[in-house]
């Protein structure tokens, strides 16, 4: 992330007045990050970085852009710390809904771009995304979140080790199956230890762990965590040393709760970090992203530099990129907003390496074209994969009793043994229940179960939407979910609902099978009619994203249907095995 | 500093309950420097490191060492982030001093060792100080604090880079000779590009650098800077995103200034750090080191944990080292100070890796004995030169009027011409002056000038303490002078005064010139000593020491003798050069 040599001395040069400055932000209220004060201060950039900050104006030239803070408060740009830019937007239609917000940084998953993609086709995405005006950093996998045959493969430290010597890989993301951390699994204590010998950071995922659970998880090595829902929680992770990142996302809006840490027990801020974690679109629509956690921790009784000190100084000094990013300092990308105060925290104008990009809300340059065909990440299907098999649907009857995968909130399930009736063999979901089947892609396998607590009244719903990325196929009725399943294929991958035999909603999601290529306002306006369309189905719970994303997964309790099977999570047990196909 | 595999397993066991720890510390008060709170807990160590911070005693097994802390405050051992151990003190008497009163972790300065033993040297002695109870970490220097001919060879990217490679080396030293920064000087850009590039940190120095001059300095990638000496000099240095040292040294004793902001500006105090700088063995005997830093901090009005966390995670997140030290957390090195109060600072016991080291005050383990010699650090003299050859210490007169050093204080000189008196064509120095020659000790060339303020009444001093390790002499007495050098030459290095034809003190010096190997109490007293002999002599300022290590320095104004001559340092003017001998 350093400057190139050139642009290095260029900054020299203008830092001790001797070349004049590109832009010169005039006469602002600093908001000084380093110092947590607020003070009068011009900033001078060269080459898009901060090349001088304070009084006096011998950096301006002839054709040096000037811009007028009077007034106004100059803030360094937001930085999301933990983030998953694939939540039905990609990373570049993100930028459109973000960026002019005032989140000028992201710290964020490379999970999905990984698995479909490999290294090859991460690392020429991730270059590409170098053009944008906002800056992607990338935490690299060392597992996935649903596993699979291969996966041990697929994540070989022969793979991991060429991203963690990357640049722009700050380190080792959340290992979200982290019962295997307090057992010292020994490849993923390879992978900590060599991400720790390169000098980068392990971030965490401890969901649920107990206070004894999160000791063996901290001492096997994670830097950071997010995963705290309580003030306790807070607690329990800051004092034994863990970077605690508070959250608030369309998932988990937990933030007011987890404010209580510095409000009532007042601990130091500077090892907190608040964070979106990946919020729905629609989420980001409503309660913008990193501005928006601002505006809850203000609303909160947190003071405004605190609150700005939790996104922006301390997660760059986490990943250590403080010499980057993360304040008004010498020789810092010269990522800027001028605000009208430290209460809306939305930005009048944005600027990223010293290049105005966005103004009152409204993106002010052209994002580049990216080719995402081009990394290998459109979803392959098994051509002699017949999806309008109705039998794929169903479960034929073993026992009567069989445990049913029933949600209790928008992604926590647990186990309900339901007896079932059958016709001709083959189960006939009773009132509430749905059939539920994952298919692989490339046609090898399928996991089959019974799922209520959805929505109850769906049809037929297909899906690549979750943390396997195969085909997860729902519904009541067989014939509307082969419908959906085949609209999905005809798609590239995305989520499809047929109400009887018609398909109500579609959205195409052929990047990865996770990410639209629509602009950003569009896939808010899809995650909307997506909403209405479940809500018409029955369901009541609050983020159906989330719940697609994390059926297929292994890390949350209790049931799941995963590329293994049925999978009881806690004991391990795969309780129906996946069938060949 | 990543635990080895087999002792981070065994962490990872005994934190999740499955292995009884090796040490377990009872019922004590936690300062936690990463929550800010006092809180109760236990603390239980395995293989040297913490494995749990907690309530509950499901660690303690039949074999393990319980430590009773009820009533007693558990701290993190205490971080000095700039030093230099080679103030007459060597690496390992040091320990003597300062591990008794809590420091445990010292960044030190490479200097001497590099410059004496090159790559090779310096490797060898940093491995076997690992064998210490007190944890060193080392700042490689990228040019001296004297330029000499062969400077840049011995300083060559080449020469750096291995080590800047190595773990123990967090980052490049200051560079004294700031205004090369500010002029982009490619040589030390470089350095400070590749230590950036390896993830390393880059110290600076900016003594006497405006705010303006600060800029460039800190566009050149300075990190860290401890050469503030008041309220607005630091917040200059902090609010431009430089890591800020507040020292309090022998040198400059500055400290009580310097929190006036923290405590009139309120700044945030995350990137604050307090240093010593590498005081006198007197002032560490008289005022402590890092513990003595914490009681100026506290009777001046700062929070004992504000002021505990600018010893502790503070410097220990500048260098990127807060997952190994700096906090009581999960998988840290188990450093740990027993405290009666967050007071005087003293520790009851103090605890390194997990094992008993010292208690009231006085060390409790033998240390390693070091073979200074086998790393080449014993300074060699040329045989063939003549050191009772008075010519040596007399300047002939080549003009009436000559600039002589007068020394405005301790280290800061300026230019007097002074008319001189000549007999037989050679200097006579009037009432205060004194001679003052620099002497190649291989025996190819000598610098010479006079110097006043400094002790008007010595007779012949003698001293290979200085910033070039060369031989430095000093008197009003020709013979006296010869008497005093002949006897460093014996001595292998060392400083001696002749008081008439008498030597009056000597200290032997045999480690690089700069260094005693005797005990760090009788290093004390002959520092004491020292003291009392220059004062007699007349000496009215407060710190021989540095008086000493300056005089021939190329950063400090006004006038230096140094390698290339007498050097008129702000023109880099050469007022008279060196000779050939």
């Amino acid at each position: 992330m350093l400057a190139n040599e050139e642009e290095h001395a260029r900054l020299v040069e203008t830092a001790r007045g001797d070349r004049p400055a590109d832009l010169f932000v005039r006469g602002g209220t600093i908001a000084n990050v380093y110092s947590g004060e607020l003070h009068k201060g011009n900033v001078a950039v060269t080459s898009g970085r901060i090349a001088f900050v304070g009084e006096g104006e011998r950096t301006v030239g002839p054709d040096t852009e000037i811009i007028d803070a009077k007034g106004m408060i100059v803030s360094p740009g937001y930085m999301e710390a933990h983030f998953h830019p694939w939540v039905l937007y990609n990373p570049v239609s993100l930028v459109e809904g973000v960026l002019p917000l005032g989140t000028t940084t992201i710290v964020a998953d490379n999970l999905f771009f990984f698995m479909q993609t490999g290294h090859e086709g991460f690392a020429k995405m991730a270059g590409d995304l170098r053009g944008l005006p906002l800056l992607y950093l990338w935490m690299a996998r060392l597992t996935s979140q649903a596993t699979f045959p291969g996966e041990k493969e697929m994540f070989g430290l022969d793979k991991i080790e060429p991203l963690l010597r990357r640049d722009d890989v700050l380190g080792t993301a959340e290992v979200t199956r982290w019962p295997a951390l307090a057992a010292g699994d020994p490849a993923l204590i390879s992978g900590i230890r060599k991400a720790k010998s390169l000098g980068k950071v392990v971030d965490g995922h401890t969901g649920g762990a107990s206070e004894s659970r999160l000791q063996p998880v901290a001492a096997a090595g994670i830097d950071a965590d997010h995963e705290a829902i309580s003030k306790e929680e807070v607690l329990n992770r800051l004092r034994i040393g863990i970077w605690t990142m508070l959250r608030n996302s369309s998932l988990r809006p937990d933030l007011p709760e987890l404010l209580r840490s510095v409000t009532e027990n007042g601990v130091s801020t500077h090892r907190l970090i608040m964070t979106t974690d990946g919020p729905s679109p629609q989420f980001i629509a409503e309660h913008g992203l990193v501005d928006g956690v601002l505006r809850v921790a203000v609303d909160n009784g947190v003071s405004p530099m605190q609150a700005l000190q939790m996104v922006t100084i301390n997660p760059a000094t986490l990943f250590r990129i403080d010499g980057d990013v993360g304040g008004i300092g010498i020789g810092r990308r010269a990522d800027l907003l001028i605000l009208p105060d430290l209460a809306s925290f939305r930005p009048e104008t944005v600027i990223t390496q010293g290049r105005v990009v966005a103004e009152r809300g409204e993106l002010r340059v052209p994002l580049p074209d990216i080719e995402w065909d081009s990394y290998g990440s459109r979803p392959r299907f098994d051509p002699d994969l017949d999806l309008g098999d109705l039998a794929l649907y169903q479960q034929e009857l073993s026992e009567a009793e069989v445990p049913v995968i029933h949600l209790r909130s928008a992604v926590i399930t647990e186990r309900k043994d339901a007896r079932v009736r059958s016709v001709n063999g083959l189960v006939v979901p009773d009132e509430g229940n749905l059939h539920a089947a994952l298919i692989d892609r490339e046609g090898a396998w399928i996991s089959r179960a019974l799922v209520s607590g959805l929505a109850p009244n769906l049809d037929g719903f297909a899906s690549t939407y979750n943390t396997t990325t195969h085909l997860l196929v729902l519904g009541r009725r067989p014939q509307s979910m082969a419908r959906a399943a085949r609209r999905v294929r005809e798609l590239d991958g995305g989520i499809v609902v047929v109400e009887g035999e018609k398909v109500t909603f579609e959205l195409a999601l052929p990047i990865s099978g996770m990410m639209s290529g629509l602009p950003f306002a569009d896939v808010v306006e899809l995650n909307r009619r997506l909403a209405r369309a479940v809500l018409r189905a029955g369901y009541e719970h609050h983020d159906i994203v989330y719940t697609l994303l994390f059926l297929t997964c292994d890390f949350l309790p209790a049931l799941r249907l995963t590329p293994l099977g049925l999978l009881d999570v806690k004991s391990s047990e795969t309780l129906a095995a996946t069938e060949r196909l």
